[in-house]
Order: C-alpha cells, then structure tokens, then sequence
C-alpha cells in the first residue's frame, strides 16, 4: 500500500474520480473579481497595498491600514506570525485536536513545540484549555474548523479572550472559514494579543491567486511580521491584491447565495451521513464532516483504488479513527460518492 | 537623525528625489509579458505549473521537471532551501561578506549562525573559504554580487565544487543577476550539493510578479522543499507563472539589448566615480557598485535630507565605509545624482 497523505491526492480527482479531499471550492469566483486586469511589474509595499489594507480596515471595527499585512494566502499569514512570535521567545503552542493539517508542521519549521487540548464533538473544553495554556505562549484557534466544521460558541471566544488578557499568551485565530457559518453571524474574537488571520480563497474561490492577511493590535509585532517577510518572499503579488481589492467590493448577496449552496450541501451530507449510520458532529460551518469509522488507512485506499472516491483520513487532522470529507462539490456527485460508500461499506 | 534602512528609503523615491538605492529595474518588462491574460483561480501544484518547471530544464544541463520548484521570488526559493537544510541539521552557513542584506536575516529566522568569509575586492579567498567551511553545512554564494557587481572567476566555481564535494557542504548559489554579466557567460555552478536560486524580478523587469525558483539535483531535498511550501505558502500565484512561463520565450535580442544598457550605465558611473576620486572596484555583473567612503552614516543622511538623492550603507550588507548605489535609473538621472554627490562631498 502507498504511503498516503493530502499530497498524495492531489490532482487525483478527475476521470471519474469523485472527490471528498480537497478544499477547493468548486463554485467561480465573482464576476468583479475575474475581470480584473493588471500591469504592475514595479515592487510593492512588503506591507500590501495601501487602498487594500484600509479597505480591509473598515472590517474590523478597531483596526486601521497600519494594523494589517497581507500575504501569500493564510497559510503564509500563520507562517509569519509563528516565527514572529518564535523570535520572541515562544516555544509552547496549544492545539486544539482535531488541528487543520498545516499547524503541527508549521510549529516544526518555526521550531515550536505543540501542546495539545482534545476538543469534545469539536468544541474547547474550557477548563483543560486553561490548565495547559499556562505553560504556552501562543494558542492557534480555528472555528469554524477544517476538518470538524465545528464552530466555537461566543461564551468560549469571550472567555479565551479573558484567559488570553489573564495569561498574557497570543491567539492566532485562523478565520478563512468565517464567512461560511450556518448558525449564527461570526464573533471576531479581539483582544491586545490576538492576530487574526484571514484569505480570499474560500470565501470568493479564489485559492490559486494566494492572497490572504493577518491583522493584529500589537503594532511592534507586526512590524515585526513586516520585517521578516522583507526577506522572505517581500510584497504579495500585486496583480491578485487587486482582485482581492475588488472582491470587497462584492454585494453582501454574494456571500449569502453562496452561502445557501452551502448549507444545502451541508444539510445534504449530514443527513445522509446519519442515514448511514454514522456517528459524526453537525458541521456548523466550513465545508468539512468528520464521521467516525475504524480502519481509515484501509478504508480511505480501498475506497480510492477500487472505487475511485478520495476521502481524507481524520489522522492527519489528529482525529484517529474518523474520515474528512470536503463537501466543496456539486449535489449530484456528493450523492454518487456518498452511495459509493455506502455499498463498499456494506459489502 | 533617524534609523536609516533599506526600508526607510522603500516609497521615498519620486518628487524630485534621485535614488541609487532600490534594486528595481527601471526598464519596461517585455510585451510579451505584459500581455498575459490569464483566468484560472483553482489552486495550482505547490511545486509550480508543470509547463513552467519543464521549459526551465532546457535552460539547466542535466535537470528535469520534478528537480525544479517555483517560488514567491528568489527571496521565499532561499528561505525554503534554508529552512530545508537546517530541518536536516545545518546550523553553521559560510556567507562571503559583503552579502546581499537579506543573508543574515534569513539566516537568523531559519535558526542559524553565519560565518563569515571575506572576499578581496568582491572576490573570494579561496584559502579562507576552505578553511572556514570544514565547519560548515551551507556555503551561500551570490555571483554577480548585491552589492558588489562582482563576479567570481570560472576557476573559483570550479575550486568551489571540488570543495563542495570534498567536505560535503551544500551551495546555495544566487545568481539572480546570471544574465546580467559584461565580462563572460554564466557559468553553472554544479554538483550534487549545489541548488541553484534564480528568479524573473531582475532579467525581465518583473519584481512585483514574485516569481523565483530554484532547482538542484538532490531530488530528497527538492521534495522536502515542497513539503514546506505545501504549508508556508502553497501554490505561487498562477497567473504570475503564466506571465513567467511567457518571459522564457523573450527573444534572446531583448536580453542582448538589455544588457547594452546595463553596460552603459556601468561605464558611465563607474568611469565617473573615478573620476571623483573614488576607490572603487569595477562592477562586472548586476547593476550596483560600491565605492569606499568615510562616515556613510552621516553621508547617507545628509544626502537624502539635504540634497534628495538615496545611496545605500555599505554597513547594511556587511561592507563598512562603502556606499552603495544601484545604476537602475536611467541615465539623465544617473549623471545628475553623481553631480549632486560630487559638490556635497567637496563642500
């Protein structure tokens, strides 16, 4: 049996191949947004460009151009900010388990260590929270989640927010899924150590163009962001920050069509999910499901090898003995996959 | 007196100010290039576009595809190999000083120590480097030099990949200003241990694309390259790629042409800086120079705040009692700038 892993799946899906992996949505990004040409070739501000920062500071009640770094997608936004903090000391990151695949590698390469809170159906246990976030400088939020679709409640953001001004530790609060909430409108959770990381690409289905951005209070540490991306990769690319700029510029109907295909997907999977028996956790947002199964390894080739469905193991999100499946494709296929499974699980 | 940097200059050009300190090209990027339209937001291979990575292995002897990956500018392909290296244990990197100023930073970021070597008039000491290296991991090189216009002879390379071999060090070779040399061809520093950084910013005009690369023959590190990108950034904006993957296919007329200027310029500022008395090494590739000079503090400030004209602290990239100035201006300005410098100094 190969080895597998999310790499390994990549551009599997196609003839025929019906695909739970990927978190790329398959719906086109706006019309604003595809339209955009560019002829820039100068160098731009490490930062971002001005007209994009302050346009994204009239999101974040508190916020000015000054307080945002915009970066090569989210994934570069968390990168920075963790070797920011590293920089300054910190060596002790709490992760919440089940984790986005990315956080455990990320606090390597910055030469962090993780130091991990099991959630509970997806949800912080407050009280373990707090016991080990005394020995971290950093804790890395993410609701809603990839891979539970799990949502935090407002009381815990609120009470992470105390413990964070109690403790003195950063939360890195990854929010690429915010506009992707079926319950209730997203809390941005703030406070003095709080960095807020966010993308363009889920929400506006824009993954490929890598424009993402951090915000944060703390104007020394981003400056310090600053500073090191100056050497590292130096100004996004300027032809995507203006689609990202014109992408603010889409109606609110956007987002909340977008949104309807997305709850009816959810709803779709979640019930067929239950029909099948499963045990798993209503998603709450993102577009991600965690059912419980044993033998993933097992389950996750066979189902690719044999019946040409890619489904993720939860063992690479720290979810042993669960399978993600991405619902970011259309009804018919979801419905074709889904009973795919189900046959193959029966047989 | 304010804290003088590279990024205190960044935007203050314009209005009037003359500046011999950014590292752009002033030249227009090749029609061809500014023509790309592209329209494809799916993420793309964090390695690069398949067609991009193949076209580059005609210009590399004995590469393929795979042994390519396509970054965030030469910047991010140096911090990746850096990273890639010291997740293998190198914690000691032989830099030949003066180095371009990103070196140490990036250095510091990946959690390692430099030691240093220094060149004789912007050459290499080989004597130096092969005592000093035995401690090494890493040796960085960067031929034609930021900030010297220096270049290192064929047989120094040649020496290099023997003592590469011999002591089992890896080279990272720079060489951004590889199509900018007056006085030879390239020559391809190659062996097993060797990466190869390049990027599109400086040959095609085209900066503000991010798009570097960098390639070697080690097909593990190559891979563990990518592992790290897959969660540091992922794919390098696509459209970028396109218009990347069309600079290749520029004429050789428009690099011969473009050259012709570079030379010129040399020539002018050069044979001028002479002339005002300077101690100054000719440049031989790139588009910098770097002649001595007493009390570059105050110098750099005096000339920015006084006489509106940006020159660089050779103190900045590890090159004291030197300035340095960047010819990527065109040469009205370049002659008035050298005016402006002349009568400060002999006031």
């Amino acid at each position: 049996m190969t080895e597998l892993s999310p790499s390994f799946f990549i551009g599997k899906q196609g003839n025929g191949v019906i695909s739970f992996g990927s978190g790329q949505p398959d719906l086109p990004p706006p019309e604003k947004v595809r339209k955009i040409q560019h002829d820039e070739f100068r160098y731009g501000p490490v930062q971002g460009e001005e007209k994009l920062r302050e346009k994204l500071s009239n999101l974040y009640p508190g916020s000015d151009a000054n307080s945002f770094v915009v970066t090569n997608g989210a994934s570069e936004a968390l990168d920075l900010a963790l070797r920011a903090l590293n920089l300054r000391g910190a060596k002790k990151v709490l992760l919440p388990r089940p984790y986005y695949y990315s956080y455990p590698h990320l606090l390597k390469f910055s030469g962090m260590e993780a130091v991990y809170t099991d959630t509970k159906d997806g949800k912080l246990d407050i009280k373990d929270v707090e016991e080990k976030v005394k020995d971290c400088s950093v804790m890395l939020l993410n609701s809603p989640s990839n891979p539970s679709g799990r949502i935090e409640e407002i009381e815990t953001l609120k009470e992470l927010e105390k413990l964070s001004e109690k403790h003195g530790f950063y939360i890195i609060s990854d929010e690429v899924y915010k506009d992707l909430i079926y319950e209730r409108e997203n809390y941005l959770i703030a406070g003095d150590k709080v960095i807020t990381v966010n993308s363009f690409s889920k929400t506006f289905s824009m993954c490929g163009e890598r424009v993402g951005y951090l915000w944060g209070r703390d104007k020394n540490l981003i400056q310090e962001i600053i500073d090191i991306k100056t050497h590292t990769s130096m100004n996004t690319n300027l032809s995507a920050q203006e689609r990202a700029y014109a992408a603010l510029d889409v109606d609110e109907d956007y987002k909340r069509k977008t949104l309807e295909v997305w709850r009816h997907r959810r709803d779709l999977i979640y019930n067929q999910l239950l029909q099948m028996g499963f045990e798993v956790a209503k998603p709450e947002g993102a577009f991600y499901v965690l059912p419980k199964i044993k033998n993933t390894e097992k389950v996750c080739w066979e189902l690719y090898k044999h019946h040409g469905v890619i489904v993720y193991r939860g063992e690479w999100f720290g979810a042993p003995d669960t399978i993600r499946l991405s619902y970011a494709l259309d009804e018919e296929k979801i419905k074709k996959g889904l009973r795919i499974i189900s046959s193959y699980l029966n047989q």
